[in-house]
């Protein structure tokens, strides 16, 4: 209500108008809808038997992402996909979005377009409809994402559940994402293909592996890695008042392969198979890069879980393609302990994603 | 994850400990809130034959509020009461809500401290505990509120549901938040205790009325009044796909002492009553400026909602004090009409906030 001026037509509501059309033409439609955008609200019927999960998530340009580099479709796919992430993360599955845009006058042009392409394959990808939002003008693209999922009631795997002598498991791998920016801040064009940057710009949140954990009651603690496991990992202990030993020689690590391509910039060298950091020392890898990369290097939205030890066998190496790592243990003494290949132990320290630490 | 640094402990941890601190000591606790802050994702449990209403707003320094004109503990009341807004104008009753928020470091102090305290009186007052959010570090304040609601399955008043005949209503009188801006920017100190300034800094979402019109199945459409009259009014009409004509004399404004107050920003004269502009015209009062607030000051948060004729002998003058005034009807012709105190007809053109107008 600041400073404003009149025209007409109403231009918010054209704008307004342009999402919906992209949002009702994705084909993402979902039966827990019962009114979509156009109101002053969304309708939502829930299921019987299920809880319903709200998360919410800032990704602002300059913050979470950069006009110049990041195209943008993948800002589109990345806002809803990161999201998600969370509603992954607590064994659910995720049912519509609210999305909330501030644009310059400039980008309500092509730039929206492709924002919204992004946004609308994340949505069917997902099967998580827009459901409504808000709109302003800001001299600044500023997105703040609200995911509303479902789980069956007492299912959901909360931070809180882990208790000492369990194991801890990863699904995937570690640092490949921070690996991929450090690669598209080198380059000038946009290396779609390379995997490392794919992981950086479409995350794929582990949608089906959160809701197995779950279903199964596995998981007995479970969180998203998004700052970095250095970060995630304490508060998962916090929440659960334990903590942890981590084993370096246990980490599934990017591939050495991907580190160089990162280094030399290159987009044509042929891929090798991602390997834990034991097989990359043998083959005299950087691994003390590769190692700080899977303990800080965010934006991975790989799923961190404990499983009590007799239940371990009932994990599989891999879930759907996606492999299954235990890297450690859940300890009664509430500290951080990180073993080096070395077998040295030393404190583990948080240096992962800090907004208020810059 | 773009230009992180390091820092021990948690800074970003810390922030939202406070926050969670000033959310649980709030008594604002909902029995539908099965895990709140803390967590990946928060859970609510439905309640049995209700659907859920969903909404969400942008509150940003700069586009909806002024750091040095508002204090923090009304950005903390307003960012929450005009989200619960929509809710209300669904006839739904709110139940928790998600809080994203951005702050300069500088903010995280004092700033921080009063924005929770106006943020935990709302939640108090409107029964819509915090369930979580998102923070991060920026150089401006940025707000998104998500709060979520529940209507009774199949009562949700839409803005869809006005017919041709049926009555337009609005609640409280129209114009005055925007008249509390205008006086708020012209003094320095703030003028807390004026009702126009208190309206602009501490809106009241008609909770009670939008329940209680949506309960009886009075209202046949509905919506809350936010950018202004003049703008909204057209938005409820093209969701109807209807007209409607407005009639100058029978507009609920500010009163002209209110008005004349603003004038002389002075804050020490006898109030009056609020009256109509038709009785105001009697009195001489600024007429012209009564009614272009009313049409186009944004910001009230009243209910704008129709009522068929033959409905209208179950509505009182006034529900909870808060007046009830029939300000026109809903046409078959898709034009918005107003009409002027002389008699004469002419086209209600949108002039209303919109911010990409700007």
């Amino acid at each position: 209500m600041v400073g404003k001026k009149r025209r007409f037509p109403n231009a918010e509501d054209g704008l307004v108008g342009k999402i919906q059309d992209a949002s009702t033409s994705s084909g993402a439609q979902s039966p827990s809808l019962s009114l979509g955008m156009g109101d002053d609200a969304a309708l939502f019927v829930p299921r019987p038997g299920h809880e319903t999960i709200l998360t919410c998530d800032w990704f602002l340009e300059g913050t979470h992402f950069l006009r110049d580099t990041h195209p943008a479709d993948t800002v589109g796919w990345k806002c809803l996909a990161r999201a998600i992430s969370d509603v992954a993360a607590m064994g659910g599955e995720p049912r519509c979005f609210l999305l909330s845009l501030t644009l310059p006058q400039t980008h309500t042009g092509p730039w929206l377009d492709n924002f919204l392409r992004g946004l609308r394959r994340a949505a069917q990808r997902f099967k998580c409809p827009l459901a409504g939002g808000d709109t302003t003008r800001r001299d600044r693209i500023l997105i703040n994402v609200t995911v509303v999922g479902e789980v069956r009631h007492g299912r959901a795997v909360l931070r809180s559940g882990a208790r000492p002598g369990d194991l801890v498991f990863v699904s995937g791998r570690l640092g490949e994402a921070e690996l991929g920016l450090r690669l598209l801040r080198k380059t000038e064009r946009t290396p779609a293909k390379d995997p490392a940057v794919r992981k950086h710009l479409y995350p794929e949140p582990r949608i089906a592996l959160g809701r197995w954990l779950a279903d199964r009651r596995i998981a007995t603690s479970m969180m998203d890695i998004s700052d970095g496991l250095s970060t995630d990992l304490p508060r998962l202990c916090a929440a659960s008042r334990v903590g942890a030993r981590v084993f370096a020689a246990k980490l599934p690590t990017a591939s050495s392969a991907l580190m160089h391509r990162a280094e030399a910039a290159s987009k044509d060298r042929p891929m090798e198979r991602a390997a834990t950091a034991e097989t990359l020392r043998e083959r005299n890898a950087p691994l003390a890069e590769l190692l700080e990369l899977a303990l800080n290097g965010g934006d991975d939205y790989e799923l961190l879980f404990t499983v009590r030890p007799q239940k371990t066998d009932s994990l599989p190496r891999a879930f759907q393609g996606i492999p299954l790592t235990n890297i450690g243990e859940i300890t009664h003494q509430r500290r951080l302990k990180f073993v080096r290949p070395s077998g040295r132990e030393e404190p583990l320290k948080p240096r992962g994603w800090d907004p208020f630490a810059r």
